[in-house]
């Protein structure tokens, strides 16, 4: 499926002692190695801005700010960073907390803030950033740089039609986790990984996001488009990033159930085996690794779960990846973000108050007793594959594909799932995500529970032949995945 | 919830002797009566068409083809009925069988027929009325008539922004069945209701619909427009005549499975409960006579389930009318087929096998003695009622939302489960339906298993303590459902 992708090298003034050309299976890319955090260099880049505006207060807000603060000043830079509010914004008292403060001039509105600003970094919920994004990017002055960390503003302007100010640049910077992840690895003097994109700009503005990556503490920093980052973050989180994993164990989870395993235990054997030894081995040995694991009977119900389950998920995958890319899934959201649309309780369901239950009596040394359950890792791991090969097909580089579908999966958004069940993982996302997690869990299950465990109970033949699995044991994804899992950050980014 | 709305009247030269006033609950609908089958006002309508060709072979063509070409006869017209056909259409000896011949004239190409046509009956499926829709109006004489038994080709239009030629008439008459209905019941002198709509034309162009309302044999035929034709069909099929119901027995199943309930039990409970005395009941003595037939405790426990499950699925039905409306479900459905995405095994599940077994062993004894469920009574009745409200919302007429809501689940589809299973009640139906509801029916299971079910159980409360029930006993769709329950036809639709 997947083909040799166009090389994503790029060369910078500024940062050249910090990019290496990495080999990433069939492709190269080049990569900031930000981990001896060299601030003088976010200094070179940023020294010039004037005035960087961080509007918001939410998630990535106070950590950006802050770290940004922090290694502005490590730098010696003059480059100040100012805080911009709404009028009446409750977050005004926690900015004050932080140290910005309306009396030195770094708490103030968010008018004032991006007219002064040379950078401003627009940090708002998409919902207010799909209503105020125009409107707050007329207030900048001519050739100021507007930053984003998310793609989905773009997403949205091209489904809508609607264009950028061509005099001002437009950069992204896109951290690997959410915002108190982003501040806590920074204060462990780690930080967390980001990918980049110049929107709109020259190889100066290149520079200025990477100042901002550094400066924010990345140990290392990924080249994208914001036009491929949204695309592959909205895929991403319906796929098996949230959606795709919820429904995946909802599916196993009643398929257990029918096959009269009580609930206490098919929660154990589907939910725990997945975030705990399954997502531990992906994450210290590969996919490979995780098949090593397994005994040979085993070995063998892997590979028939997987070629029972990839074929249909990668149809699914596909049609998600083309409702996503097309804008429909952002029209969408914002539609049900205009009508108010409810969301469900993802844990409402006997499974999730069965997980609760055993949970509760979970301790170190049972959790060290777990076993792999080879169909639960079989349709799982099917699932990741048929994701990267979409991915792949799409155009998406290494760098994106790996951390996006396995990389943010079992080092981030599983732990959230082991530790403290389904909906903490998915509701501690953005509404996009929640949104759309929701949506495609409920596809997963249905797809998995009638095209898919029907094959493996022999009830009904698999339509497809073909041997997938051969297909997975001679998969470049697992050299990408070796040479990427090499550069995650040294501290763990999950639940602490 | 319901608002008066507008009258639904209209008035016509020809057909006045046909047409009533008919009171529905709050408002007036102009209704034509066509059980007498005056086919001499078929010649007044269409006498003057000189042909009229009926393109496609496919469900709807062959019977309107028949039946019109038996009505004209019968009314002594002229006008002659001729079937077009794509070259190398594999329904050629179809159509030769049925009676239509190249020596007569009466097969021929597409393009031919429609050239010489007065009126062209485009039968076609809705991928192939999307990809061919411009050029085949394109070929039809100025001042001609476009004929449509369904509006989503308006929707398309509307949705990528595309007009009509104004230089001839767009009219369209929707069978309340599949073809095959529509002709057995012609031939049992009964026929099947239909709505009727005039896009673009003038009271001369509702004439001809009408014309062709009863020369397909309508009882009744109710007015509507291509556009709220198309939003209640493509909504009504997501919501509760295919995708909500499919995803309610689900989850209902699931839940009785959960309370340990053994397959076949559980099957019964639900599936045989809903698609037996449930829709029976509904059928013959209204959503009250439902009711009235509980025990005081199952009343009880009815309004229970009505009251945690209508709140919830006012919500998600809200919904699916927003992304019908919006155009946003149409052009899923184009997409998805552009890119060939497969469909699901909807009877691939544990419940449909199970049900396999129990239908294997039910016979007319055993089915007369299948007890309502109150609670599979009052979460379905909820998902119809929602859907009821959310159409009137919008300014559907009675008609139109007693038909798409109630009469058509209970008296059509309903039983083709009962007597076929799920996958016999969804996939007889078009792409678009079977798109639709499978995509609809996971979020139904997902909805009712997570918000609704655990507030029945009572392990979640219920956020909302209006008293929906209160407004079901008081709702105006009992007296609409009573005068549109007599205007079914007199024979019965569903299977034979």
């Amino acid at each position: 499926m997947s083909s040799a992708a166009e090389a994503n090298t790029f060369t910078s003034e500024v940062f050249n002692p910090l990019l290496r050309q990495v080999e990433i299976a069939d492709t190269t890319e080049t990569v900031m190695y930000g981990g001896d955090r060299n601030f003088d260099l976010v200094g070179e880049a940023l020294g010039d801005m004037g005035q960087i505006a961080v509007i918001g207060w939410s998630s990535q807000a106070p950590a950006q700010a802050l770290n940004l603060k922090e290694s502005l000043a490590a730098a010696g830079a003059d480059t100040r960073v100012v805080v911009g509010l709404r009028s009446g914004s409750a977050s005004r008292p926690q900015a004050e907390v932080a140290g910005f403060s309306e009396a030195d001039g770094t708490l103030t509105t968010v008018e004032k803030a991006i007219k002064r600003a040379g950078m401003s970094l627009l940090l708002i919920a998409d919902s207010a950033l799909v209503r105020e994004g125009q409107r707050l990017m007329a207030l900048a002055p001519s050739g100021a740089h507007i930053g984003l960390s998310h793609g989905f503003l773009m997403g949205h302007y091209e489904a809508t039609g609607q264009t950028l100010r061509d005099d001002i640049n437009v950069i992204g910077v896109c951290p690997k986790g959410m915002g108190p992840s982003v501040r806590r690895l920074y204060e462990q003097e780690s930080g967390i990984n980001v990918s980049f994109a110049v929107e709109q700009g020259d190889d100066r503005a290149r520079d200025r996001a990477l100042g901002w990556s550094l400066g924010l503490g990345a140990p290392f920093a990924f080249q994208t488009t914001l036009g491929r980052e949204w695309r592959s973050d909205v895929f991403g989180e319906r796929a098996m990033l949230l959606g795709g994993v919820h429904g995946t164990v909802e599916a196993l989870y009643g398929w257990k159930r029918q096959h009269d395993v009580n609930p206490e235990r098919a929660y154990t054997e589907v939910v725990e085996s997945l975030v705990g030894p399954i997502s531990e081995a992906i994450s210290h040995d590969g996919l490979e690794g995780l098949f090593d694991r397994l005994s040979p009977i085993d070995q063998e119900k892997f590979s028939e779960a997987y070629n029972a389950a990839y074929p249909r998920l990668l149809e699914l995958t596909h049609k998600i990846y083309n409702d996503v890319s097309s804008g429909r899934e952002l029209a969408e959201v914002v539609s049900d973000n205009e009508h108010n649309v409810p969301m469900t309780q993802v844990d409402g369901g006997d499974m999730w108050r069965a997980g609760e239950r055993v949970r509760a009596g979970m301790d170190e040394d049972r959790r060290q007793e777990l076993e792999i359950d080879p169909e639960v890792a079989g349709v799982y791991v099917a699932g990741m594959m048929a994701q990267v090969d979409v991915l792949r097909e799409h155009g998406h580089h290494w760098s994106e594909v790996v951390n996006e579908s396995i990389i943010e999966a079992v080092d981030s958004l599983n732990p959230y799932m082991r530790a403290r069940g389904v909906a903490f993982m998915v509701d501690n996302c953005s509404i996009t995500a929640r949104r759309g997690s929701r949506k495609w869990a409920s596809a997963y299950q249905a797809w998995i529970s009638q095209s898919v465990l029907p094959v493996i109970d022999g009830v009904r033949s698999n339509p497809d032949s073909h041997d997938h699995f051969g297909d997975f044991v001679n998969h470049d994804v697992h050299r990408a995945l070796r040479v990427l899992g090499a550069m995650r950050p040294p501290v763990d980014i999950s639940v602490s």
